[in-house]
């Protein structure tokens, strides 16, 4: 994030799959460097239960921060509003309690000129329904259902790791503009280290990623033994053509369609 | 350590100058890659009264390790020797227990092999005499003394990080082949900040590598106002001539005298 210049301050929401150190030992460096950057106002985490546990053994070494934190152990059928961003959480199967997450942008109607003149609505109220909000005005109250179209298809980023397939993945993250994968092991014969270990195979990514309708796939979090992700990539495309490798830095901008 | 290819499973003991976030937060995943690397004996960590607590509180995230994790809290006073090593801590003044330290490795005499033919010591016994090592052999005891001259000098590295000046430390690191210092501020208008955080200016740190009479002093830990910390060495340099500006990978070989 320093490489790409993005800055800490706002960052409003830290989502953890589980507590695995690999996932978290960044945590308490993240949150300095977050009061570093000037934020006062809370951060909240949330994951799978056990996170309150963990960041009371955490915070032994950030134990002042300049803001609050607020630990949120969810559960996967909570429903996460935060600004703009609609977060979901799926239960996973690894080797302890994990769950993938699902980040959903939604996108209002079209604003109708024709109704909103039809139903004589002041002009300079347009921009405020047309940000999905109602106004007061001369006694009136206008709500942006009476000038807005159908809701828009939004942005659908999913993000699963660690796991084993689970049946419920491709109904979760079905039609993601971009999906996250784990692809541990590259090599079709490692199967049963991936069962052992609770991982993936690149095929198994590419299976879930073609049943899940998604745009792209990224693979990542690759097996050490793995010095060349790329060299395999052709077992995931079997089966999911759109498939990269996630690499440090890659990062890509989603746009609404039209 | 990944970058420069040293590999992980020959670490036996870590020192801990002070227990903020940013000089022990990176714990957890060293240990758990020092798991990985094979290691099965128990790694050594040391460093000021309160590692316990703090060890305590990381290992919720790296609960599971391949091998024992043997906790020292140490005083100032006392003497670590590992392996050719001889460890050294120093009380420093910063605003929390910190600690600085001293890594000697010292050298045997010279082998004199006109003593051990005089004294008809057999050849085979030699290499082990000259390991500092005593030897029966044929019921006679022979000891490295009877062959070695008087003890060479060695090698010496230290460190001082975090802290204030302190008048103990041109005595602690007397002579030091390599002496590395912080440096958190290059320019001297930062004196109130420097005593403020009980961090030093270049010029503090040049003034104890003169004093302290070493050979060569690396500056680190540059304060992030400072996006450039060789603007202002001369600041170091004016005191002490030998005066480099620390980077990630920076590294020397020492070699013994002769």
């Amino acid at each position: 994030m320093k490489q790409m210049g993005w800055g800490f301050k706002n960052i409003d929401v830290i989502c953890f799959t589980h507590y695995h150190a690999d996932h978290i030992s960044g945590l308490p460096g993240l949150l300095l460097t977050i009061g570093n950057s000037d934020r006062r106002e809370p951060v909240v985490l949330m994951g799978p239960p056990g996170l309150a546990r963990v960041y009371d053994g955490l915070k032994t070494i950030c134990p002042e921060l300049p803001f609050d934190v607020i630990i949120d152990e969810i559960e996967p059928w909570d429903n996460m509003e935060v600004g703009i961003f609609n977060i979901s959480a799926c239960r996973l199967n690894h080797k302890i309690p994990c769950y993938g997450y699902r980040i959903d942008v939604k996108r209002a109607g079209k604003f109708n000129v024709e109704k909103a003149k039809a139903l004589n609505i002041p002009m300079k109220l347009w921009s405020i329904l047309q940000k999905q909000e109602s106004v007061e005005y001369e006694g009136k109250i206008y709500t942006s259902d009476m000038v807005l179209g159908d809701e828009r298809k939004g942005l659908r980023v999913s993000y699963i790791t660690d796991s084993r397939p689970v049946d419920g993945i491709p109904n979760f993250i079905q039609g993601s503009d971009l999906f996250i994968c784990e692809g541990m092991y590259g090599e079709e014969n490692k199967l049963q280290k991936a069962k052992e270990y609770k991982h993936m195979l690149y095929s198994e990514a590419g299976m879930l990623a073609s049943r899940g309708n998604v745009k792209e796939m990224w693979l990542t979090h690759f097996s050490p033994s793995m010095p060349f992700p790329q060299e395999f990539i052709g077992n995931a495309r079997k089966y999911f053509r759109n498939t990269h490798v996630g690499t440090d830095r890659k990062n890509v901008t989603l746009l609404f369609e039209d």
